[in-house]
Order: structure tokens, then C-alpha cells, then sequence
């Protein structure tokens, strides 16, 4: 069996027996019943992953995919293709978002090269990048397929690699992306699996105009109809219309809740990814948390999708790299603390409601 | 000059050379333009309070202020007025819901006895909580005014001295309230305040039944009929409905803001207070953070009245205490930290997007 299908016979739905003692314990602590609301509810949830009351998780990090898209040549981006190397150049050094954010949450960071149309043969050396790279960049899309079905296996292989060193040492992953073009890709495939229609899923990304965006919108209508994706087929999907680093994505999430380890879901980007691991393996939904609602139109209907109704997060960011994550994971840490920290009524000598 | 009116005079609207200098670094950093959108509304929030672009602030603190109140004979809470010292208890000890989440955050916490009606002097004794008792809870709202002009300018000037002192080592207060039936006069000063109907802003705080919604409509009716509060007047509206913890948190909100420091304004209550505060000196509204949108139905309306639309988290919190400000304090940190630790362009050696 491969590697793959192996992975995802590991995953089981959450730990209802967990769930169970998280959710009395949280009923009996020392105020108005479950008035902390959504963080209680990730805490049971944490708790049903994890298959403990505590500690839960010890240690974070932010896996960062990065990979190019061949359908930049289409104009669906403002930044130029050499971006997505240069940025991975910013992460190594701190300087980006995702690294500013990362550190304020207590989270390390990990950038994959997954498909960057550059030689990182530097960084790698230096053990600076995780080196998985499946190609120089996707093909274009908008002619044809993105990649071979064995290049997507390949790609959600790797992610599941990945998943597998880190969950050595971390218990809490963030997922993360870098990639000029990727929004269309990312909407390509929401169109896909979610039903709607192009025209609501599509944005601006990294911030075109009004005739920029029709462009977009007709190009993605054209990807869909030259692939044909099928819609309970995932590697099918990523082959035809996705990238590298979505690839990518979907294997650490598939990796992780193999492994039982919590996943918090980045934006636009990592959700798509999410939507691929889903649409291979359903269970892997019982490990997402999902940070925060982008600004772009379609992540509501795919966290819809996944059965997410509110993100923890909606701060109007639009960045990916995992920084909505990064500043989820504070969240995380407050639900811990929720399920670890607060005292019972009989703990702490209180009086209880009248029934 | 009185101390409240002194330290009204030294109040400020935000310094727009700093929100300018903020906005251009903001705007050149590497990523697409002002892609984390609310994070960097608030760094340039923080650095018009603080009249710098870094370090902004250092140390943050949580004060929860507590004091009981004479309506809860009326019914209008499920919990019976001895939680109220039992909860302060419960702080000291590090074990109630602020601690936890404070600690998550990287606050510290002051509890400041207002006017519970318990004797503290062992704690006082022992360091333990800030004494600024006023009265041994307020009188019955019901039946008449809360307190006297002249205790509630006491208790609005405990909360400026609070700041005053914690202002020498803190440059991040929360605010945070104790009080059983604390909601009831909040939603009266609400309906002073907002002008919105009773109906539309009354909650079930820690838990009421339909019945018992209705009853509580119904005594906040009656609390308004009979004070008449003049919604033009803000130590008025404290003195005939309010509560000795709600004048401290409009006091600590006052002298936060004559110092320039930003102040996290927790929920209902605190918000309550806060629109107190901004009744006797608007200004103070340039210094407030709003850290979420609190399950009771009142607190919308009560923060579009300052100017907010929308909070930094929605968790579907209802505790008070300061928790929803202290999770909130993990989003400021990382405002601050886009604001401090992110590359520019030119920093980063990234290319622009096309013009």
C-alpha cells in the first residue's frame, strides 16, 4: 500500500470519551455555564484530537508551502512570478509577515519548497528550507492540466513527509502558503467541490481592479471547463487545477491527523488545500481549526464546505503565508488555558447558580 | 480644580503625525497592500495613543474592579450577591477565568475592591487587592439612586488614581469588572446612553429563563422611570443607575487616556463604564481598543455609540472579568508586532506589484 492510502486509514474521528470529560470538566468551573463560549468549544474539541484533558499541546510551529503557478501568464496576479523565490528568501531571513506574526505566537517556522521555479540548492544546503520540490512550477492551467496525477501524489506525499518529521517535535501545526498566481488555482478547485458558481468564489487576490478581476473570473470558467476535474477524485482535482504547495497543504493536514495532532487551517490558500485532504479523506475535517474568514468572497463557502460556520478570527486579512493562523494559535492557547487553568466551583469555595 | 475635571484637561485626541509616520511604514511594507487589514488598523490606532511607531508598549496589565449591587433583591441574576466576594477570593487565588487567560496573555492582574459588600481588610492587609471601597455595594435602583453625586465622582476618581499608579509600570491596561447583577444598571445606562429601546438591549446575563428576561425588562423600565437619569450628564447617569465598579472602569478608562496609555475594553459591563467615561469626556474614546462583541444583545449598539463596528473577536464570551480583553491582548501584540517586525520591500529585496 502507499504511502497515502496508509496514512489515511490511521485517521479516526475525534476521541468522544475525551470529549466527554473536557465538556464536564468545563460545565463545573467557577462561572455562568459555558460563558466563555467558542473557546470552550475549541477546547473540547482539542480535547476529542488530542485524546486528552491536558496538556493538549506543548509546542507550535507554521509549516509555510511554497510553489509557482504556470498560470501567471494569464495576468491573474499583480506580482510578477519572481516573487514567490523572493519571499522565500524573506521568510529565511524573519523579515516577512508570517515570520513577525509566527514568533508572536510562540510558533516556529518551516518553509517547504514544494514547486518554486528556482534553485534553492543554497538553502537547502544550509538546512534553511525543507526541500520537497515536485517541479519548476505548475503548468498553466488555463491550457491544460496543472500536473500528472503522480506529481500530485508525489506533492500530498510530501506534505504528509513533512507532517511526520514535525509531529516528532510539535503537537500543534499551522498551515501556510507562498505562491504568486495561487488564488486561482485555490478558486478552481472551491468551485469545484463547494458547486458555486465561479462568479461568487473569485477575488481580488493580491488586490486586482474591476476589469482585472472579470479577467479572472473568465479565465478560471475556462480552466474548469478545459480540465474537467472530478469532484470525488482529490488527486484528480489537484492534478488538473491545483499547484504544488496546495498539494502540499492537504498532506500535512492528512499527515497530521493521522498522527492526531491539531491543525490549524491558514486562509483562502490553505483552505483549498483542506478541501483537497477532505475530498480524499472526510475525517480529516475532526482536526481542522480554522483561524480566520479572508477577505476573499469564496473562503465562506469553503469553510462552509468543511463545516466551519465562524472561523476563531475575522480580522479582514488577505496575506496567507499561515498568518491568519500564527494569530489563531493565540486563540488555541487561550481555550488551553480555558480547559487547564480555571478552577471549579468546588475548587474554589463558590456558590452556584439557583436552579 | 477637582481631580476628574484636572485629568479630563490633559486629554488628547490621537497624535496624527504618528498615525501618518505608522501608515507609511505600513504601506511600504513586503506584502499586498494593507493585506492584514485590521492588525494594521490597530497599529496605526496604537501608535496615534502612544505618539510613537515602536516600542508602542511593554507591559500590560488587567484590572478587575468589583462591587455589589442592591437591585439583586429584585431577582435580576441567578447567582446570589455572595459570589461576589467569594469571585474576589477566587482571584487572589489565581484560579478564576481572568487568571487563566490573563496569564495566557502575558497580563497582570489588579483586583480593586470598589464597594463589595464583605469586609477585605485581610486581604488589603496582605497586598492582595487595591482598596477604593465606596460603599458596601449600591443602593437598590429600584427604588431610587444607585448612590450620591458625590460617591459616584469618588468612585469615577479611584479608578484615575488606579491608572495613576499602575501607569508607572504598565503601558496596556484591560479593563474588567466583578459584580453580581452588574448587567442591570450596565443596560440602564445603555438605554440612557444609546437611546435604544429597554427590549432590544436587555440580555440574560448569567443565564435567565424566559420569565425571568421579562421580569428584568421590566425592572430596568421602571429604574429609568423612576431616576430619570440626564443622558447628558455622566456622573448623573453613574449616580442614579450605575454601580461603584462601573465608575471605576470609567475612571481607570479617563486616566489611562490623560496618559496616553490604550485601554482594552473588555464587555458589557465594561463597556458600560466606558460609555460613562465618554459621556463626561469624549475624547476618551480615542484611547479605547474594543476586545469583543459580548452574547448580550446591548453591546452592539453600546460600541457603535463609540464609534465601533466591529470588535477585534466575536467568541461568544459573556463572563466579564476582563476576559474577553485579555484574549483581545494577543491580537494588540500582534498589531505591534506588524507595525515592528515586518520587512519592507526594499528591506526584503521583494518586487512590487505592477502599478
Amino acid at each position: 500500500m502507499k504511502l497515502l492510502e496508509k496514512t489515511c486509514q490511521k485517521i479516526f474521528p475525534q476521541d468522544a470519551e475525551s470529549r466527554q470529560r473536557a465538556t464536564e470538566r468545563l460545565n463545573q468551573l467557577a462561572l455562568p455555564h459555558w460563558a466563555l463560549g467558542d473557546l470552550m468549544n475549541l477546547a473540547v474539541d482539542l480535547a476529542g484530537m488530542t485524546r486528552s484533558i491536558q496538556p493538549l499541546y506543548q509546542k507550535k510551529a507554521v509549516v509555510t508551502m511554497a510553489g509557482d503557478h504556470g498560470v501567471t501568464v494569464e495576468g491573474v496576479s499583480k506580482f510578477p512570478s519572481e516573487v514567490t523565490p523572493q519571499m522565500v528568501y524573506n521568510f529565511v531571513n524573519g523579515g516577512a509577515g508570517i515570520n513577525a506574526l509566527a514568533r508572536q505566537a510562540g510558533a516556529d517556522v518551516f518553509v517547504v519548497d514544494m514547486g518554486v521555479n528556482a534553485d534553492f540548492s543554497d538553502l537547502v544546503k544550509a538546512g534553511k528550507i525543507i526541500d520537497k520540490k515536485v517541479g519548476h512550477g505548475t503548468n498553466n492551467i488555463a491550457k491544460g492540466p496543472a500536473m500528472s496525477i503522480a506529481r500530485a501524489r508525489q506533492a500530498v506525499e510530501a506534505g504528509i513527509e513533512v507532517a511526520a518529521e514535525l509531529c516528532r517535535e510539535y503537537d500543534l501545526l499551522g498551515t501556510g502558503d507562498m505562491g504568486i498566481g495561487n488564488t486561482t488555482p485555490s478558486t478552481a478547485i472551491a468551485a469545484v467541490i463547494t458547486g458555486k458558481p465561479v462568479e461568487l468564489l473569485t477575488g481580488r487576490g493580491t488586490g486586482l481592479d474591476d476589469s482585472q478581476l472579470a479577467a479572472k473570473i473568465a479565465t478560471i470558467t475556462r480552466i474548469l471547463e478545459i480540465n474537467k476535474p472530478d469532484k470525488k477524485n482529490g488527486l484528480d482535482i489537484l492534478a488538473k487545477v491545483g499547484g504544488f504547495e496546495i498539494g502540499g497543504i492537504a498532506g500535512l493536514i492528512i499527515g497530521s491527523a493521522a498522527q492526531r495532532v491539531p491543525v490549524v487551517v491558514d486562509g483562502f490558500i490553505s483552505t483549498a488545500g483542506a478541501l483537497i485532504a477532505s475530498t480524499i479523506e472526510p475525517f480529516v475535517k475532526d482536526y481542522l481549526i480554522f483561524a480566520h474568514r479572508s477577505v476573499e468572497p469564496g473562503h465562506k463557502f469553503m469553510q462552509e464546505a468543511l463545516g466551519c460556520t465562524k472561523p476563531l478570527l475575522d480580522l479582514n486579512m488577505r496575506l496567507g503565508e499561515g498568518t491568519g493562523g500564527a494569530v489563531a494559535m493565540n486563540i488555541v492557547d487561550a481555550a488551553t488555558a480555558v480547559l487547564k487553568d480555571i478552577a471549579t466551583f468546588d475548587e474554589a469555595a463558590v456558590a452556584g447558580a439557583d436552579k
